[in-house]
């Protein structure tokens, strides 16, 4: 049982593959496309109000019908190690060692994760967030979590506040948070659409606007980056970001 | 040297790799995603417009100029085969055996190459043509090859009357080439968009379409299907086809 977008996606299909039944509470609303992913996954979906409370409400009840164990998106310590997962595999497939690598951070799973996956294996760790929602990179610079997060930005993955589990481990392992512009986060979403042929969601793109970003192209790094590009969520029958200026 | 979009990035990039100068003609109303990627993998571009004579008479200039060799499009036999490794790295990376595989067509390379690939294999092969632009299932009915071809598809990459030598490959190798609406092409390339986060080009989907149509599925055809998808130009400064009905 789980409350967001690409979470949701990556567990019914998990749930399915393994022969176990999965129950997802979403906002009322969400995007069609995934609301029809999350289904053909197999999956059971309740709706609720798109507010935190009526998640915590609608999700107690759900748990109560079922009985079944809830799976947080991001604040729990086996859905860190999940998401760092990509990085394993990316080092499985990548053929020179990587020297660095970027992943997005809303509630900060996956850039966990991510430093968890990279120790000992001298790959340099970067966190990318939106500066419409950057309260992980001020809870680093403040020494303290923040509780509360600003949600100005397209990439709407990331408008969560980093997790009480997720902020320490970026803090003791993560090199930096590199903050960018929506205007640099839609530059770079394009670019993954035109070259790599992805279609990849604000929040994804938001790595590869990190690496590019003048910040980090000031520290040199020297060899492959890897960049953790993690959901494609994009509401097709929407005019395309880049196309609304 | 080489007039077309796909074609052009591929044999650029190829190029580049191996060190080797490339020169591309190319109509003066390309995309300018496509002339980007051309010119970034180091290929010189020479513009002409848009119609066959001032393609023939602009590439004829461009060889007399460098020395260059012609590298066609579909219409040449180490240009259908070089098509055709499509077929075969798909086939080493699917674990199990294909049951068919299905294959756009407008000039033919790619549907006669995959073919030629497919021999031996047992694998059925099946051509997708869009109906507003159907010069090839029509010449099978016919026994005989057209030399014209109506353009009144989306799938701009299938404008193309199939090719002198392609014709008589895919008339002896290929089971059937299947026909699709537009209407069909954009409900498959939307699919492809959605599901596998793939920005593949209406000639691309027509494949899919094809595989999705009553048509093939009345075959009955037991087990996994290929399909070829060959290229990804699309205007992201235009609006989705889906948009605009």
């Amino acid at each position: 049982m789980l409350p967001k977008g690409n979470h949701a996606g990556a567990l019914a299909l998990a749930a399915k593959e393994r022969g176990i039944k999965c129950f997802v509470v979403m906002p009322s609303n969400s995007a069609q496309p995934k609301i029809d992913a999350v289904r053909s996954y197999g999956a059971e979906i309740t709706f609720c109000e798109p507010n935190a409370p009526a998640r915590a409400a609608t999700l107690a009840t759900v748990q109560k019908r079922t009985g079944a164990t809830f799976i947080p998106p991001y604040d729990a310590v086996n859905t860190i190690l999940g998401q760092g997962t990509a990085l394993l595999e990316l080092l499985d497939q990548t053929p020179e060692p990587l020297a660095a690598v970027a992943a997005p951070v809303g509630g900060g799973g996956l850039l966990a994760g991510t430093a968890l996956a990279a120790e000992g294996t001298g790959v340099r760790v970067f966190g990318a967030e939106p500066s419409g929602a950057d309260d992980c990179a001020q809870g680093l610079r403040e020494g303290q979590r923040r509780d509360t997060v600003d949600a100005n930005t397209i990439a709407d993955g990331l408008r969560t506040p980093v997790g009480h589990i997720n902020f320490p481990i970026i803090q003791d392992k993560v090199e930096q948070v590199i903050v960018v512009s929506d205007e640099e986060i839609i530059r770079a979403m394009r670019l993954l659409w035109e070259r790599l042929k992805l279609v990849v969601e604000p929040s994804s793109a938001t790595a590869f606007a990190a690496v590019m970003s003048p910040a980090f192209q000031r520290l040199g790094v020297k060899g492959p980056v890897g960049i953790i590009i993690s959901g494609g969520n994009v509401d097709l029958s929407q005019p395309l970001p880049w196309t609304l200026e």
